[in-house]
């Protein structure tokens, strides 16, 4: 059976998982009503088994009666059952190909590095990362500021896009790890774009509130790095 | 400046990366003439560089003067481009968000094992392998069966799309590797759906011409093994 747009829509996740944030932004942009269904990740409940058998994973969004898994999965599926709304990938063949790119980019080449740093204990340790990351995140300001300059704008233009999403789901957890290791992501010698540019995202009015809180973030891993 | 479809289209590659004959998949369905260009992967040529500075890997696709990098990515583009020839992603947003799924599973899940069993040198040692991958295998054929049945089409329907090309760039490789190895991946008992799939995929009038005969890959198998 097919579904209609006017059909519920229940988002399986935590906060304040990256990916499930991909999808909240989405459904933002979208302007789609959504019940959260708070689902812990570590203690499977049935209705995450039954909509995601193959992963057992969140986010998993529930649409009428069909489930939709994987993050990026999920946010092209909003874009095209909500095609009227704002786009999330451009319409233009060769822009959407440039967006695919740099979202695989991102998630390639950047979040296992930032899944290595999640797990490294000492401050010090996380060197060699960062390093690496500094490296990713240079060809990255080189494609943003190419695409839309230093001052304004987001990856696909005036609004808030696919990149963004792909890239801005970890933005909380980045600052909250700047804080937590004394390093820095973005700066104004290195990447004065993106770091500009997380700024905007940050204080947008439609995606700001998934966004969650740095302060949040740092309290959670003490609590967590204590409690090990 | 925009492309139109009359410009030149040029394929980077080399025959017969598993990337690059998705490519060629997908230009033979949208009937696009296309001019190959031999391009060694390990002796990168000055035309490469320009074409994919960030990866600086095969394959690219040139369109007019704009390069296209990452196979999915350029897989996307032929079906959003030339968007009047038979469609690669269905248009119903919950079937391509289902083809999609399934694109990423084979991406993720199988072809790590994949490219783990080509570093194995000893028939026996790549069992662990073949045990994993085939429990991966049996999911894909639930899904396909449960798409299309055991007997017929592919797994969009009745033509050649999205998994088929994910998933059958790989289909030379993985007969070579059976003779090889003295395995199988697809066998009447536990993934009869697929056994007659890949049939259906190498016999297909279409893509038949870009799947590597499979002497050919166990013969340079052979070669490259002797002079290891």
């Amino acid at each position: 059976m097919a579904v209609a747009a006017s059909d519920d829509v229940k988002l399986l996740g935590v906060r304040p998982s990256p990916y499930v944030i991909r999808v909240e932004m989405a459904l933002k942009l979208k302007s789609v009503e959504y019940e959260f269904i708070e689902t812990d990740p570590h203690n499977k409940n049935e209705l995450l088994l039954q909509a995601n058998p193959v992963h057992k994973k969140i986010p998993v969004l529930i649409h009428g009666n069909r489930p939709i898994c994987e993050s990026l999965v999920i946010v092209q599926y909003i874009d095209d059952f909500w095609g009227d709304g704002p786009s999330i990938l451009p319409s233009d063949p060769y822009q959407r190909a440039k967006a695919r790119f740099w979202a695989t980019y991102v998630d390639d080449k950047l979040l296992p590095l930032f899944k290595e740093l999640k797990e490294v204990k000492e401050k010090g340790a996380g060197k060699a990362i960062i390093e690496k990351m500094t490296e990713k995140l240079a060809l990255l300001e080189e494609a943003f500021v190419s695409s839309c300059g230093k001052e304004k704008g987001f990856f696909g233009g005036d609004d808030v896009s696919y990149v963004d999403i792909v890239l801005g789901c970890y933005l909380g957890w980045m600052r909250a790890i700047e804080i937590l290791m004394d390093v820095k992501f973005f700066d104004e010698t290195s990447t004065p774009g993106l770091l500009a540019w997380a700024e905007r995202l940050c204080s947008d009015s439609i995606v700001k509130d998934v966004i969650p809180s740095t302060q949040k973030l740092v309290d959670l891993a003490r609590v967590k790095a204590s409690s090990e």
